[in-house]
């Protein structure tokens, strides 16, 4: 696209003293003074603006359309910048005016607006420093994922959004419904919206060994938190002929790779989030990508916290409890500030898991456990949930009807443990979960372009 | 992952003649004999097979385990293979069998079934020939979209799925409901599956400059046509500071580069859908790759197919009837007959089109027209719609009227027009359709991982 315009991130490193551009974007900030007028444009591409230098006849000339939000061609002569921290300057020949913005009600001033009044004009946010920033590391993140899994030969597998299973056996469901439909449903049955494509791409990891979904999910819970979303990205690798260690070594090399990437990529808004969303955020990356992750089963981070609990800590829910899960405040204590790096907790009891996890060969002080794993990130908590699925037909009929669910619903993934069985596993990933850990941000609402809430689906 | 497995696309290049090598995969064919016995392996990451010589004693131990569909680990001897199509064996010292395939009533035989068939059977088709091929290709397709995209620098934008607008102020949509819901509906509102993030990426177009979206489109369409699927992948770039030269310039740009992309990539499955799915298809596509795509206006085309009708060429829909409009006979004509390759119709009459594309600043024989474009290919027909997009509020205000559109539902689109509007346009390409014609395979539903039609949502 070079012959219709260079972007600016292009631009600067290529532009000499002295040379003709000609940059294209919308103004950030202007100034107009006696001796000295400027505007500074940004297009997206980078956290960087061009100072253009008017004088005083351009400013004269443009003044009263250069004001914050305009869009602009300006031709001129690339000249270094008297030091501080705008580095690149242009002296203007021509300015053209490509759209004006009218100030006296354009909803982005200078002035800080909330993150709450921001999300009412999400149409225009992603113009703010912000989520500009938010918004390239979206895409690095994206790209990354993708690029991890392209290098080491995974398909990516688009399962359908549109399913008549549920992955999970229960949950809170969208369902689907051609308008104006009566009588028969378009499907010829009750249809709904996919809240994991893991049991979709099982058939797929039996034929091409390694392959991963990357799409939209989506959950019809009425939560009105930080953390959730009707409708949010997730990234679903599964590998055959593979155990549990190698769902382990694969999601740490996966989250260290991507981490890296963007780290890489887009340093300059890292160190943006670093300064001006979470103080220490730099570091406490570093921190993680440095070390090996920790790795604890659940009957061990059991023994941790009731360890803890006798020493004096004080946990909402009391670790001796019958019955006892892992709750937010637990997984945090374990992350946070025994291990104070990521943590995979392992081989959860089977009956708080999921069916299709395989059941270990051996019980654990008289309680049948899963090869399931959840790895626990400081700051941010579970940041992944994964397991080896079972793989043997009758441990699963088994697990199937003490859950409840009928086996015919499930022929093809039956099936799938008839024809060429194989240890396999995988783990999920929800994006917007590691964007915000890898930002900072802390509403799920300011990391989706169109945030889906209960409530909420405007734009 | 090399830790975990070698996988065969990987092994055949680095494995030395004499060297000790592992395979894992699962049985395509195997054949068992007095003198000599084998099995040939695959593990979905190369069209290519091992073959696995046995020994009569392993032959022997294992020959009622070792029928198609079987899981196995097999080691031995690499070595040179006495010439014919099978290249690349190995010696067998020791065979495993992970998960036997009950023969029995396994569904893939070795004898063709047909492709209706194999849609019954949708979660083990992955494992045939041909659904091998479809499925890396498609993978490759998608990886190089990404790469085309990430390389000039555009943003993978996420736009939401469920929505309250519709793009085409039309359309048979899929309305989204909660579960259970009664009284006021989960997103306060009536909301629906997207069948297009054009307008919703605009917003993005107007902040970074060069975004795309990917994600999965809807339509509740009771078609049963091979061309039509209820759920498809669409690719949507949008740009800014560009015209719909720019467009048509970014559209041939990105067919070429993501065709090109694939035929290295996937020489193999290309050839085998040359061999075995379309005679001459690589012919085809070389041909396109070499050429520059043609060009034509709307009403230029009209007078080519009149020409053409008046030199005895007969269509079903006559070229001089009132209210024309170009349909599939016409396009096939102009694409295979007249240009023998691709071509670009632009300018189409504004009354044919959506309220969103740009008014032309002058009228042809007196029809107003607009900057609109659609991409015709010989074999596919219609491979690419795209359009400069309307600009100018007071334009847009007056084809939103035309279009018996409210203004108000639009505000957030019609604010872009306020607020430093600047010249943009993008294009819509669905990624099934583009896999058909790379692949000469000829029903959306052999492309599409567990295809959405009208009855049929298994899997």
């Amino acid at each position: 696209m070079s012959a219709r315009r260079t972007r600016i991130v292009d631009l600067i490193p290529a532009a000499a003293e002295g040379a003709n551009v000609e940059i294209t974007g919308w103004i950030r900030t202007s100034r107009f003074g006696k001796n000295i007028s400027f505007v500074h444009v940004f297009d997206g591409s980078t956290p960087k603006t061009i100072q253009a230098i008017l004088t005083p006849a351009l400013a004269e000339a443009h003044k009263g359309d250069l004001g914050v939000g305009a869009a602009v061609r300006i031709t001129g002569t690339w000249k270094a910048s008297p030091g501080g921290e705008q580095a690149f300057e242009v002296a203007a020949h021509t300015v053209k005016i490509v759209g004006t913005c009218d100030a006296s009600d354009y909803p982005l001033q200078k002035k800080r607006t909330s993150m709450e009044h921001l999300r009412t004009i999400a149409h225009l946010r992603p113009r703010t420093n912000t989520f500009q920033a938010v918004f390239r590391v979206r895409h690095a993140v994206s790209w990354h994922i993708h690029r991890f899994f392209h290098e080491r030969g995974f398909l990516w597998i688009h399962t359908p959004i549109i399913t008549t299973s549920d992955a999970e056996g229960a949950g809170e469901l969208f369902e689907v419904v051609a308008t104006g439909e009566s009588g028969e449903p378009f499907f010829g049955r009750s249809a709904f919206l996919t809240v994991s494509g893991q049991l979709a791409v099982e058939n797929f990891a039996q034929a091409f060994t390694d392959v991963y979904t990357f799409g939209p999910t989506f959950r019809a819970e009425h939560s009105h938190t930080t953390r959730h979303a009707a409708e949010f990205w997730m990234i679903e690798p599964e590998i055959a002929f593979a155990d549990l260690d190698d769902v382990l070594a694969l999601a740490e090399d996966f989250v260290k790779s991507v981490a890296e990437g963007v780290l890489t990529d887009c340093a300059d808004d890292m160190a943006f989030f670093d300064r001006f969303i979470e103080k220490g955020l730099l570091d406490s990356l570093r921190a993680v990508l440095d070390a090996p992750f920790a790795r604890v089963t659940w009957h061990e981070a059991r023994a941790l916290l009731a360890e803890a609990e006798a020493q004096g800590k004080t946990f909402e829910h009391a670790v001796s409890a019958p019955g006892f899960e892992l709750q937010t405040e637990h997984e945090r204590w374990l992350a946070e500030e025994h291990f104070g790096r990521p943590v995979f907790v392992t081989n959860y009891p089977a009956s708080q898991k999921a069916f299709y996890m395989r059941l270990d060969d051996e019980e654990t002080d008289g309680v049948a456990t899963v090869a399931a794993t959840d790895l626990l990130v400081p700051r941010i908590g579970e940041l992944i949930g994964g397991s080896q699925r079972e793989e043997r037909l009758d441990v699963l009929d088994a697990r199937l009807a003490a859950h409840g669910l009928p086996a015919e619903t499930y022929w093809w993934y039956r099936d799938l443990r008839r024809y060429g069985s194989v240890p396999h596993g995988g783990f999920g990933l929800g994006l917007e979960r590691l964007i915000l850990w890898l930002t900072g941000m802390q509403n799920i609402r300011d990391v989706l372009p169109f945030p889906r809430t209960p409530g909420q689906a405007e734009f």
